[in-house]
C-alpha cells in the first residue's frame, strides 16, 4: 500500500459513524488515508505527537472531527503547518451543534482551521482531495468525474419526475 | 512573598484588561497569584509545560481566560488534575461572545472546566478564593466579609434612593 | 459513614436521572456526598436553610442542578461562601437548554457559579473532587488514576480500530 | 399620600435608568407605587423579607427588573402569591439580553412571572396598572384615555407626513 | 354557572392539548373561565369582536396562546385594556419556539403582553388567578394552598429519596 | 394544458415532500405550474439556463426551495427579473433551519427574495397565486374563496369545542 | 398623478428612515406608491380599514415595515388577498433584529408574508416592482436596466481596483 | 511577476478593508495572488467565467469573501474543482454575522467550502499558503518561520508583563 496522504482523526470512537464518510470518499477519489482516534482532552500527549510527526510520516492534510467544546482541530492546527480540516460533530449533549461549530470555526488569527458543515465528514474528504489535487493530476481527474456524477444524478432526478408525470417544460 | 496558589493565564496580552479583575480581587481576598500569557494556539509547548508543572510549583487552582475558539481553559484542564476556571472573553471578532462561552463550557465528560460568565474575571477570582478557602480559614473570613460588603452596598443604594425622594415604605 | 463533603441538590426529582452521574463519580473518586431535592421556586425556605447551614454540616462544595429558568445554583451561591457548581439540565420545556445554561452561567459580579456543560453532572462531580483534592491527597491520587484511565480507553479504541483493519501507521 | 399598590424593585441601582419608566407611567395612570433596590444575589434576606411582607404592606403587584442571570423576579414570585411582572434588563455584560430574557421568562410550572420585553419597564408599569384596574374604575378610565392617546399620536404622525408631501390617499 | 372571569383563546384547535392546562388549573383555583378558538390571521374580525366585547362580557383577564409568528396575544392586547397573558406555543414548524416567544414577548411600548414560558399554559392560568385574586379573597386562599402543595410535594420527594437510601443528613 | 405561470424548483429531489405543498395549493387556486429539480451547487449551468429562459417560457413567478447553505433562491433571483419566492427547507443536517432561513432571507440590496416561513411551501404557493392574481381576476376570486374557507374552519372548530362542552359565551 | 399601485406602511414614524428606501427605489423604477403610518398595536382600526380598502383604492401590493414583535405585515396579510411584503426593522429595543425577523417570517399556513432581509426596505421596493412588472412592460424594462446597472457598478469597481494597482489578470 | 496561485475575490468593494488581510499575509508568505471584485448576485456571469477559467489561468486556490446571504464562496465551489476558502464578512445589515457564517459553512454534500472565522481573511490567506505549501518547499519554510514568530511574540508579551512587575514564577 502506498503512503497515506490524509490523516483522519476523531475525538472519540463514537464519532466513527460520522467520520467514516471522509474515509469512504477519499477512497473513491483515489487518495490514501489513515484513520484513528486521538482525543485532545483525554490524550493530549498522543495529540501532540500525532500532529508533530504528521509531516514526517508523509501526511499532507489532516482531517479532525470533534463535538461539543471541540478543541482537536484547532489544537492540531497549532502543532503543525499542514492544512487542517475541521468537522464539527453534533454529539449527544451538544447544544444543537452550535458548540461544535463555533469552537472549531472561530480560530484566532494565525492558526486557521478549514471548517466544513456540521457532520459533513464527506465534504471534509472531498476538500482534502481537492488540496491533494493541486499537485496530483490523477486526483484532479477523479474530482472532475465526481462533479460530473453529481450533475448527472440531479438531471436523472429531474427526468424521473417528468417521467412520472410532474409537469415541466424544462 | 509567599507562594502563589492561583495561576492566572490568558491567551493574549490583549485580554489583560479583562483578566486584571481576577488578580485584583484575589489580592483583596488575601490569595497570592501569578499571572502571565500562555496561548494554546501560538505556544502549545508553553501551555503543556505550564499545566504539567503547575502542581509542583504550588498552584492549587488555575484561571484561564480566552476568546473566540477558546481552547486554553479546556486544554489546561486536560493536562492537570487541578481545578481550572474558564473565563470566556468577548474578543473583537467573537460572535457576540457565544463562541467563547460554548468552547469553554461544553467540555466532554471527564475533563470539566468551571466556567464563569462572559468577561467575568472578577467572579473567576472569587471562585478561586472560595476553592482555596476550603482549606484556609483566613480566606474564608475574607470571603464572609466580602459578602457582607456586597450586602451593605445594596442597602446603602436603597437608603440613598429613599433619601432623595423615591417613595418606599420598605 | 464519614461525613459528606459534597452536597448534591436538584430542583426536581425528575432531574435525578441526570444528577445521579455526579453521585456515582464522586463515589468512584472516594468523596462522600449527600443528595436531595431542594427547589428554589417551590421550597425557598428549604433552600435558604440548606445553603445557610451547609458549612456547619461539614460540606465543602455544593453541586446544584436545575433546568429552564434555573435559579437554584445562583441563589445557593448567594447564601453561602462555599464554592457552588451549577449543572444546567435540559428539561422538557427548556428552549434547547439555552435557558438553563444562561440562567446559571451569567451570574453578576460578586457571586460566581462554577458552571459545567449542559447535563454534565458527571463533570460537576469530577470538579467537586478536584476542589476537595486541593486538601486531600487520597482524592488527588484517585483523580490522577482516573485521568490515566481516560487516556487508556482512547488508546484501546485506537488499537481496536487498527486491529479490525482501519489503516493507520500511527 | 395614599398607600402604594405597586412595588417596583431592581437588582442594582444601575438599573434605575431603565426602571424609572415603570414609575413614571404608573404615576401618569394614577397608581401609587414604591420603588427601591433589592438584590436577589447580594441581599437574599432583604429579598425574602420584601416579598414575604409585600401583601401585608398593601402591595397588589410587584414589578422586578434584573439583568444577566436575572433571578429576582422568579425568586420574588416564589415567595408571594401576588402577581410578579419581570423586566429583563440588558445589562453591560449581558449576552445581547438573551440571558436576562430567558432567566426571567422560562419559569417552571407553578410559579409564573409575567414577563415583558427587554428593557420594557414602561410596559411593566402599564401591565401593573391593567391589573390594578380590574378592581379600580378610575385606573380603568385612565388606561382607556392612554390607549386613545396612543392612537391619536399615530394619526397625527400620518397627517404630518401627508402635510409635508408624502403621497397618500389614505 | 357564574360568569367567566378569564377568557382563554388559542390560534388553532391544535393548540388545545397545550392550552387545556390553563383551563384545568383555573378550575382547581376556583376561577371560572371560557375557552374557544380565535385566530388572528384566519378570523381577524372574530378576534376584533372577541377582544372589543371582552370587558362587557365580564372578562377580567384574557389568556391567548399561539405559535410561530404568534400575533394573537399582542393584537388582542391592542384591542382591550384588560391584562392579556400570552402563551408561546411550540408548534410543529416553529423554529425551536424562538419565533413564538419573541413575537409575543417583544411588544412595543404602550401595549404589554404578560408572557409566560414556552408552552406554559398552566402558569398562564396561575397568573390569571393571581390577577383575579387581587380583588377576590377566596382565590387568594386557593393560591396560598396551592403554593403549600407545591412545597409539600418537594419535601415528600426529598423524604422518599432518603427513605430508599440516598444519603442525606438534610 | 395551458402554459405554466409558476415554476417550482428545488435543490434536491429529497425536498419534494415539502415542495409538493406548493404545487398542490397552486392547483387548488387555479394556477398552472411546472415543477422540477435544479441544484445551484450540483447543476449550476442548469440553474443558469432555467432562470435565464424563465421569462421566455412564460413563467411569471419562480418558487425555489432549498436547505442548509441554500443558494438556489438567491442565485435564481440574480439571473432573472421575475419575482422569486424562497422556501427555507429544514434538511437533515441543517442547524435547526437557521442556515436555510438566513441564507435565503438575508439577500443584499438589489436582489430580493420573497422569503416564506421554514418549510412553508404551501404559503409560497399562495403567495405566487397572490402575485398572479394582480392581473388575473379568476385567481383573485379563488383567493377570496380560500380566505373564506380558512375562516369557516376556525369557526367550525370553535363551534365543535362548544358543542362538546367547553364553556364559552362567545 | 396616476394612481398608486404600491402602498407602503410602517408601524411608527421612527421607521421612516428605513422605509424611505422603498419609496425611493419604487420612484426610480417608475412605480407610483403611497406611504403612511399604520400601527397594528396602536391603531388597529386604522390597520383594518387600510387593509380592507386597499384593493378598492387600486393598490396591487402592500409593503409593511415593523420592528420588535412586528405584527403589522402579518395582520395586513390576514385582511387582504393582495401580496404583502414584510420588512423586519431593527428597532432600538429589538433583540438584534431576531424578533422582527421571526414575527414577520414565520406566518402560519394560509397567510404568507413575502419577507425580505433585516432593514431591507430597498429590496421590498424592488420586489414590489417585480410583482407589478408581471403585468407592466415599462416596469419590466426598468428592472432590466436596473439589473444592468448593478452589474456595471461591480465591473467598474473591479476596473478601478486594477487601475490603482491591485494585481489581477481577470 | 510570476503567476498568481491564489485568487482572492469579494462580493463588494466595501469588503476590501477586510479582504486586504488575505492579500497581505500571502505576500508575507511568498505566495503570488490576484485580487478583484466578483459578485454572485450582481455579476453572475462574471462569477461563472471567473470560476470556470480559474484553473486554466493557473490558480490553485480561491479565497472568496462575502457577507449576509453569502453565496459567492459556495457558488464558486460549485463551478470549479479547486479548493475554495470562504470568509464570512460581517457586513452592515448582517444579523451579527450569523447569516454570513451559515450561508458559507453549511454547504451540502459534494461541494465543500473551507470556511474560516468571521472576518478572518488573514487566516484565509494562511490556509491558502498551507495548501500551496504541500507542493512548495519555500512556502513551507515561510510557514514554519511564521509559526515561530507567533510563538516568540507571546513569549515576549509574557516577559514584558514580568518585567513591569506582574507576579509570575513561570
Amino acid at each position: 500500500m502506498s503512503e497515506a496522504k490524509v490523516g483522519i482523526i476523531m475525538g472519540s470512537k463514537s464519532d466513527l459513524n460520522i467520520m467514516q464518510d471522509a474515509a469512504d470518499i477519499l477512497k473513491d477519489l483515489g487518495v490514501n488515508h489513515e484513520i484513528t482516534v486521538v482525543s485532545a482532552h483525554r490524550t493530549p500527549d498522543r495529540m501532540f505527537d500525532y500532529a508533530r510527526t504528521a509531516e514526517s510520516r508523509g501526511l499532507k492534510v489532516i482531517i479532525a472531527g470533534a463535538g461539543g467544546a471541540a478543541h482537536l482541530p484547532g489544537m492540531v492546527a497549532s502543532l503543525t503547518h499542514l492544512p487542517v480540516i475541521g468537522v464539527p460533530v453534533k454529539s449527544s449533549n451538544s447544544i444543537d451543534g452550535w458548540d461544535s461549530v463555533l469552537s472549531i470555526l472561530q480560530m484566532p488569527n494565525g492558526i486557521p482551521v478549514a471548517t466544513v458543515a456540521l457532520n459533513a465528514a464527506k465534504n471534509a474528504g472531498i476538500l482534502a482531495a481537492q488540496i491533494i489535487a493541486i499537485a496530483d493530476e490523477a486526483v484532479t481527474q477523479n474530482l472532475k468525474i465526481y462533479k460530473e456524477d453529481l450533475k448527472s444524478k440531479v438531471e436523472e432526478s429531474a427526468k424521473e419526475m417528468k417521467d412520472i408525470g410532474y409537469p415541466s417544460k424544462y
